[in-house]
């Protein structure tokens, strides 16, 4: 990978970020963040049903990290792993979408070409975080800090053991970081076996980020009626860990410090996004 | 509408929840309610363009109500208002998506069927609330407590100005309650014209509930040496809000009481709402 360079994806017709540019953003690592910081993300797709014209949605569990290169830092590109069951809608369009790419690829007299068309299953996925609410002196300018990502890519089961494995420790570390070796491993064969890992190939992706105060129009901020009597300003808006509950079934005394940290890391980092948000940002 | 009767959304091959039944729920007022506590949603279509396999999805403003019946309830039939901007994709969409529909209206020969087939862009609706870290013995068991809510139906452009405004105002207070008669009143003609309203007449949803604390296996449970070293329960996960910050511009001396009220309130519900989450539910 290059150093010292930020990576972005690629501006195309489809993820092009039509409105508001100054909002989009196409960098890897704020697009990836994004995901990473988000417990779950929601995954769309369609459906082979000529009569449903709807994509469907998912809540998943999901990660972008790399198993060809586990130290790719969230400036490179990612590939994003989601956590479902085999019985799923999601995982099933998955299989038939290996599937039907493999008898193609067998019944083919040709041999492979050596850029194969893209197999799995399209899916995007998209995660926001809210920042902020901006309070104005007129509804037109109301406004949400917030951060927005979408990728895309082919979503396909992941078979390999060892890649399974490494996956789910990702996810796990994901929903509560540095989790995994804490708990009772490895999974055994059941929960291999009634555990699926989709893994996504992005293709490509972008994001919209919103930060800074109120925005009032000019023709609002002469009126001196309007600024003595509307309110403006920010709420700022995070996600707050609140303090650990033991289950009643839990024998250890104190809660570990892996969770404590995490609690602690989370809540002071989702706090100081929120409030840095408020702040208007000399380039946006 | 019915009265003491809970109205639910008819179960369908598109809105079927395969998995985790037990977490599924088809009833309108949590599936509206999951919506109006979100401040975004993510809006999911498909584009016309065949080399485009993948949904688009955009983040958007979004609020459950009825014009037709502005005193309806949460648990009622409800449209959804999402508000965008004229430029943007879905709203350039879902013009085509009316005026084609115009077109085979006005050059049918025959008279309109009495149900006429659905106008519109057909989108999909999604909104998640995370409520808490379930932490387990084994990675397994991990989970989310969440809210889930996924509707869908066909997206119009609302063009009847009474309706828009009457819209503009829901979604305005969808951000901060009661916000919009503290604001400058009306929008004027070049804020109607750049502000796009869209109307889903909703034809479906589901949502997905998880609440309670760990769900270990009896496999688990009866080994000592993992009761006694791995710590399970539940970290709440709310979104709170901050102290509201003034904007530089800001005249108005203290933030005024619907602004504090409605921080306060939130606050506490959400704040509730995860704590409760954290308890096992008896018919859960």
């Amino acid at each position: 990978m290059g150093r010292g360079r930020t990576l972005e994806y690629p501006k195309t017709a489809i993820n092009k970020v039509n409105r508001y540019n100054q909002r989009a953003t196409y960098d890897l690592e704020q697009i990836h963040s994004i995901i990473n910081t988000s417990s779950v993300v929601h995954v769309s797709f369609n459906t082979p049903d000529p009569n449903n014209p709807f994509p469907v949605t998912l809540p998943m569990v999901g990660v972008a990290a790399s198993y060809e290169h586990p130290s790719a830092s969230l400036g490179e590109p990612l590939d994003i792993y989601l956590h479902g069951y085999v019985s799923s809608r999601l995982m099933n369009l998955s299989r038939d979408a290996n599937a039907n790419a493999n008898a193609n690829a067998d019944a083919a007299s040709t041999p492979p070409t050596p850029t194969p068309t893209p197999t799995g299953l399209p899916v995007t996925i998209s995660a926001t975080k809210i920042d902020g609410l901006i309070l104005t002196l007129t509804p037109n300018t109301h406004d949400i800090n917030y951060r927005s990502a979408v990728v895309y890519g082919y979503a396909t089961i992941v078979t390999d053991v060892a890649e399974k494995l490494w996956a789910m420790e990702q996810v796990t570390n994901s929903v509560v970081r540095d989790r995994w070796r804490f708990t009772r491993l490895p999974p055994d064969n059941a929960e291999m076996q009634s555990t699926s890992i989709l893994r996504v190939s992005v293709v490509g992706g972008s994001g919209k980020i919103r930060v800074g105060g109120p925005r009032d129009e000019q023709k609002d901020l002469v009126r001196d009626d309007l600024r003595d009597t509307v309110w403006t300003g920010v709420v700022p808006v995070y996600e707050h860990l609140g303090e650990p509950v033991p289950h009643k079934e839990n024998r250890v005394k104190d809660v570990p410090a892996h969770v404590l940290e995490y609690v602690k890391d989370t809540r002071e980092a989702n706090a100081k996004y929120a409030a840095d948000a408020t702040v208007d940002q000399s380039q946006d």
